[in-house]
């Protein structure tokens, strides 16, 4: 695909952002409901061509991990009809006043939530991100260029000709969803670099699509980075809720980001604590420092590297490091964290403000698993990403972070002197 | 300079905004009063520095443009202390709880504002520069890490001494002040690029400055860039005043980004406003179109062309077009605006609203001049610059623009099922 192909779909989802900007709630929330029910309605479509695509996969031997984010099922349909349907019911942020305020000379200026325009995503397999993500975009006003895997093609292809006919249906333009079908590398770093066409790139997917987003990107982004989630144990934990809270932020969900991923104990308490936690860890692999292997032994515990200290792993696996005191916590998170989740359990009042007040994460929990770090869980609906930077949003990206604003500026005849 | 040097000087910065980031507003004003006592206590050291500069510039031959945005007086830097005076007086935006709500479970959720952290600058002459985005940045709780140009070296090291010393003296980090003194080009870049070090890097200067940015930069960035703002002049104005707007909008100071670059008038009134507008606007070069050169003459308008409408002047130059209606103004302003700052005049309320509504910029202004796109005039009290992009800031941008926020999550041993 040329330059000039690509910048031609831009220039598609940019015409298309101009309309659905200026759409009521009522109409936009038709297009959703439309889609649900068109995406049920051609169901059978959908499968169909998800099933040449997991066929190829499969043909082309990815791992079972692969296949599966890749391959969709009645039920999984069903489950992104629901999600239209539940963007549809959430609270419309365009037209909000932020703040507003007059001036001494008169001047009123309100600040006001306004659609971003086009916001781009790339993402890897999950052809359920075409819904997703269109739907949340379309909510938030705004068109959605998106650029899924190849191994997704016929899936996206499906889904996002199911979106556009159910747009049209509602009198909105099919071009609220673009979906890009050259799935070229070269077609990547085009995508990335159409200054003036894309308001927001959101890359979804592993470092090196961050990487690339990195290197060749011209166009505004927000990262929506890794989870390198600490739980830390404090001297005056409840030592019943700290082992809940470490299993549950470890194993409930552990291929995700906001899963713990390594464990930190205050020394008073690691004698008491880490046998207790280990039983509660069983099938969990556990590399510690020696202090913890002193306590669980060697059979239990592989040896820590400052490697593993840094690493998400997305898997049953827990670093753990026993430090003597919150500062040295504090030193420990500081230095590893990736900026995502950071948890301590604690009683202590003045050590809970402490690690609020110097933990440098998008959330900082007290006495509760890191897993609630979430758009869903949040209350904010539906999440578009978590964002691990700290420029326009930071944690889970709901519709609010799906906008922007601008001033708007009344006077009556107001000069400057 | 070798990139570890420059991560050197970055890591400095970044160990002393984990300090300023906790400092109290008490102490962060403290720092700025001294700071801007010692500005001028030190003023005859920063003007012996500034007038080898100027002599530098004056012998290589630059502009006298230039030399003036590069020379310092006694009103300068007095102007420069006022500023930290002006700053310290501020609200401080750390520690605003911008929302909080519980949710089902029990969580209760807080979003507070936050310092960015490291904050990094990079600037072309002006030397004041220094002195502003410092003061601006600690207030705000981050570290100032500044790069600004080869030709202001010397007074920039004599301001970023003077307020290193008076940090001190108020027992503040000096390095929330760092300034890198290899101004090399090599060295710009790998500023840019120094990753986990720099929060938000907000470059100021003109497009190729900006062009390097969206180039070689892999840290995050605010772009405050041109403006080519219009003012519309609809059927229903009130000439008298939107001849007065679009004189002050031009000329008043025509050499900053929120000036007036092209005039748009409704054709219905253009026989009657053109002439009057004209006279104000003596010594401004008008490039009109056709249908304005046949009202006031070849002999007083030059055919403009697409470029003329594209561009920033600057100067005493204005672009002027004469449409059909409020349509083919809004058109007119989408093709050609940089989404700085748009107004109309007019006394019709369905066009003021379908104005504000449709036109995409930072500013969108009803009555009144173009000139109060400015941090000051908002009532933010200063500004470290004006987005046009429409990430994390967008218009103005004063100290709430330099923070971000975090979540803090608390709970009674909250696990999620």
């Amino acid at each position: 695909m040329g330059t000039s192909a690509i910048a031609e779909l831009g220039q598609r989802a940019r015409a298309a952002s101009r309309i659905v900007a200026l759409a009521s709630a009522q109409q936009k929330n038709e297009g959703l409901l439309l889609a649900a029910d068109l995406l049920e309605g051609r169901g059978e479509e959908i499968l169909a061509a998800n099933a040449d695509d997991v066929a190829e996969a499969v043909g082309a031997g990815v791992t079972s991990a692969v296949v599966d984010r890749l391959r969709l099922s009645p039920a999984r349909v069903a489950s992104m009809a629901a999600g239209l349907r539940q963007v549809a019911a959430l609270d419309d942020p365009v037209g909000e006043v932020v703040r507003g305020w007059v001036r001494p000379n008169g001047l009123q200026i309100r600040q006001v939530r306004v659609p971003l325009g086009v916001v781009a995503i790339i993402y890897e397999n999950r052809p359920n991100v075409t819904s997703d993500a269109a739907g949340l975009c379309l909510k938030a006003g705004n068109a959605a260029f998106l650029r899924g895997s190849s191994a997704a093609l016929r899936s996206n292809q499906a889904i996002a000709s199911v979106l556009r006919a159910a747009y049209a249906n509602a009198s909105l333009p099919p071009d609220a969803l673009v979906l890009v079908e050259d799935t070229s590398y070269e077609s990547a770093r085009q995508f990335m670099q159409l200054d003036g066409c894309i308001d927001c790139l959101i890359p979804r997917g592993g470092s090196s699509l961050i990487a690339a987003v990195k290197e060749h990107a011209t166009v505004p982004y927000v990262i929506d980075g890794d989870g390198n989630c600490h739980v830390y144990v404090d001297a005056s934990a409840d030592l019943e809720m700290a082992a809940d809270i470490v299993a549950n932020a470890k194993t409930q969900r552990p291929s995700v980001c906001n899963a713990a991923e390594s464990l930190v104990v205050h020394r008073s308490v690691a004698e008491r604590f880490l046998p207790d936690v280990a039983a509660r860890l069983d099938g969990v692999e556990l590399r510690g420092d020696p202090a913890t292997v002193g306590i669980l032994g060697a059979h239990r515990v592989i040896p820590v590297t400052d490697d593993d200290y840094a690493r998400e792993f997305l898997d049953l696996i827990l670093s753990v490091r026993v430090v003597d005191g919150l500062d040295q916590a504090i030193e420990h998170v500081r230095r590893y964290s990736s900026g995502h989740t950071e948890a301590i359990v604690t009683a202590d009042l003045a050590a809970a403000r402490r690690f609020q007040r110097e933990v440098d994460a998008a959330a900082v929990v007290v006495n509760a698993s890191t897993r609630f770090t979430d758009g869903e869980e949040f209350g904010f609906g539906a999440e578009i990403g978590i964002s691990t930077q700290k420029l326009h949003a930071r944690g889970p990206m709901g519709l609010r972070e799906l906008t922007t604003t601008k001033y708007l500026v009344e006077g009556n005849g107001q000069i400057r002197g």
